[in-house]
């Protein structure tokens, strides 16, 4: 396993230098919106008022522009029912699962350990 | 292990919502140059030109408000040596080094299927 970007640059020259598309899928996916869409879609297929809410805080602007990329990047797949009111629903594809299973230590740790790194700041 | 936000949030009510240390950390952390400049203090210590040089296309002014961010929240710490001129040192800290071994398989991912996603969208 890869330990430092030297690592994978030994692999791949050039990798998340600048203009690499490695850069532009990092900029979609390492986002707090990104990231927050994605492990809410971990749970299952969501529609999009669902999502608003679990996403808490996302104003609507973001949230359509976060899955616009996450759907082009083909992580989420967007399925429209022919119903009125219109019936929109959202769910991971294969490649977003694999992404996201990635992503879950990471939130996990951040979770144990946030409380700690935002209270050592606090503290003189 | 988690493997939702759902998850999370039933062990850990409110975890990532509005107004959660998690929420800090996640955007001090899940950001382009947060994550690239981690990922290169994981080969080792490095001076700030180092850096400078190895994130490639990162400005002066995000290096600088990137590491300052990543030493108060305890994942980089910084030596600075008395000398003329100053030589100034960056290196993880143990808190550091736990997220880079938890970020590192999601750059390696993202390493290997970049070129497809970004691919994908090129064609019709």
């Amino acid at each position: 396993m890869a330990v430092s970007l030297a690592d994978l640059r030994a692999e791949q020259p050039g990798v998340f230098s600048h203009a690499c598309p490695t850069r532009t899928v990092l900029d979609h996916v390492m986002s707090r919106w990104g990231v927050l869409v994605l492990c809410t879609l971990a749970e299952g297929t969501k529609r999009w008022g669902e999502l608003r809410r679990e996403v808490e805080a996302i104003s609507e602007k973001m949230l359509s522009q976060t899955l616009r990329t996450l759907v082009a990047d083909g992580l989420v797949d967007r399925h429209s029912y022919p119903m009125v009111p219109p019936h929109v629903e959202y769910r991971l594809t294969e490649r977003g699962q694999q992404l996201v299973d990635r992503m879950m230590p990471l939130l996990e740790w951040i979770s144990v350990n946030a409380a700690e790194i935002v209270g050592d700041q606090r503290t003189p």
